[in-house]
């Protein structure tokens, strides 16, 4: 049996998910000859780990406890004496997981794996790589990050994973990366790559005014708390960094062309999240009114795309043929089109939900039983 | 840097352009700290390999010597005096291939590459199995053949890579892995994997009678030489066959039913080639377009597709809504849909093109540069 060790930075939404996928996974993997062996798991305070990294592990019983105690909003430090592990705290975090990567980083290998939104696991991650750890991100700040960090990060390209930072669990970074290796060089990637924008643009079809689209995915949940942080485009713009640095290309998100949808004046620090749903975004309404029928005169549609081909990434509203895969897209689905010399007329398409924690935590997952070939 | 020796069995269309994309990928795959090290390319009659495949590999020159020979549809014994190499032949074939995988297989690792279309490649592949060898196909037979070849030649998963069995190199197997690993139940599979069947069908929509658009696609050059090798569905089903077999059903080809598209009495034993095409196709023309104009009258279009559910594999024509992605397939794509509880109401979607050497072969290279953690 392969044993992979991992360690989890964050058991929130995501993280919480991939713990009850490894528990349920157990005899599955068991058939595979793969066992994960969960020693540590982290929140932004606490982090859980057995005695000895070397020899135990948390059980499964213990892993679901951490899944209850996440599901309440609770923090890991609230877990109860089943006994048999120890928990961390505070300033002792950093160290305490810096020590669990060293003891087993070159032994038996290690997956750290970041399932938070945080921006402060990077120097733990830039330690785990230096330690021969592996990295397995959901957390796309990490590689969307300096240079300096992506480069540190992606040193030993086979030990990092990171499927789920580009629509949820679709195999967007695995199929671009058989892409790559295979040498076929691609041209020009276009996605819809935002729930929330997808949904928007398609119900702006319709002819329904924006603001009310908006209000409707919020009532949805479709949106974050503000949605002015998926109106900005920042979410999608990552995401196509993400991409674009996979294929090689030195680019920072300050460089990236975003047209948010929301003027600056109308920005978080400026009006209230209310003021902007009641005052604000109306006043949008009629110059996209106007974008979506100018659009629809020439048998187009708006969709809200990254689009990287050459040393470009850009980011906003772009007109597409009705008929073409991206303007069909419809409900929570992402979609990703890529041009290389073998997909050159029609395009490699990969479609799907595009977000949700349990599609994230699957492609989590996947990216960590993928490793198991570096592991003895 | 990693060395991946390969033996490549079959180097005519598929094989020699994967020797092509090896020799002009070098750079590449030096940045990523990998080389493929090619010890053996053989055809049905010739091995030719280096003297001694231990230390020594057949060079770029040579490879590219080979390409040229079967571009013109030589036979590799043709092969000129380059020196520093050897070439057996014809009795000597298997035993020398067999020597290759023991003297490699344990020691620094074998990736054995069949792209052949043959069904006599499956003793030397079980054997290389048996040697420690990896194994990498773009030839269906291999995985189509009985279940105790099958799990003989699947015996070890991560030794075994076969992308470009489906959907040319589309990454259809490496998504469905990546589903089945993170624990997510693949309830339905629904391809359109043939792209002769895919343009039949999508041309039949524009009211054309069956026999012109079957006698325009071998203009083309869409369909083989006999055009039923297509119109019987026998390559959908070994496709759907594979698919089924990754989910874990003990299925073989004897079980699938395949609606042919066309009768008995027009097989190739009791009618010729033209004889089909010119008097018995027309036969079958008023009943598909009667089908076809029942299934436009509620808005779908025929397709003829593989579908995957529970324990069976079924081959034939479908009605599909005009709106959905299969129902809009065009030209000379493959698609497939995949339903799991991720995928649940709207399916994974993978599309492009679903044939073609280059493209084939590039997924075979993928399959091979995917192992390298395998080697030492």
């Amino acid at each position: 049996m392969k044993k992979i060790p991992v360690l989890l930075m964050g058991c929130g939404g995501v993280g919480r998910h991939l713990l009850q996928h490894i528990v349920s996974c157990r005899s599955l993997h068991a058939k595979m000859g793969v066992h994960i062996r969960v020693i540590g798991v982290c929140d932004s305070k606490s982090l859980v780990a057995p005695m000895d990294v070397l020899k135990e592990e948390l059980n499964d019983e213990l892993l679901s406890e951490v899944c209850l105690i996440k599901s309440t909003g609770s923090a890991l430090s609230k877990l109860g004496a089943l006994g048999g592990y120890r928990v961390v705290h505070d300033s002792e975090l950093s160290t305490e997981t810096e020590e669990i990567a060293k003891l087993l980083g070159k032994s038996t290998g290690l997956a750290v794996v970041d399932c938070s939104a945080s921006m402060e696991t990077i120097e733990i991650l830039m330690k785990a790589v230096d330690l021969g750890c592996c990295i397995v991100l959901a957390n796309k700040k990490p590689v969307t990050s300096t240079l300096e960090h992506y480069d540190k990060l992606a040193l030993h390209p086979r030990f990092i994973r990171h499927e789920s930072t580009v629509g949820a669990g679709l195999p967007v970074i695995a199929s671009l990366n058989r892409i790559i290796s295979s040498g076929d060089p691609v041209h020009r990637i276009v996605g819809s790559l935002s729930v929330t924008l997808g949904y928007v643009m398609s119900e702006l079809e319709d002819g329904k005014p924006l603001s009310q689209v908006v209000q409707a995915a919020k009532k949805l949940g479709y949106t974050e708390p503000d949605p002015r942080d998926d109106l900005g485009g920042m979410d999608v713009a990552r995401k196509g960094l993400i991409l674009a640095r996979l294929l090689g290309k030195r680019i920072i998100m300050d460089s990236i062309k975003i047209e948010s949808l929301y003027p600056e004046e109308m920005g978080p620090g400026l009006m209230s999240v209310d003021d902007f749903l009641h005052n604000g975004i109306v006043k949008l309404d009629q110059n996209i009114e106007e974008r979506v029928k100018k659009a629809s005169s020439k048998g187009c549609v708006l969709r809200y795309v990254c689009v990287i081909e050459g040393s470009s990434v850009q980011v906003g509203i772009r007109e597409v043929s009705k008929d073409s895969p991206l303007g069909r897209l419809r409900g929570s689905d992402n979609i990703v089109e890529i041009y290389s010399r073998c997909y050159k007329e029609q395009p490699l398409v990969i479609q799907g939900a595009g977000a949700g924690n349990d599609t994230t935590a699957a492609g989590v997952l996947a990216d960590i039983i993928d490793l198991q070939d570096l592991f003895h």
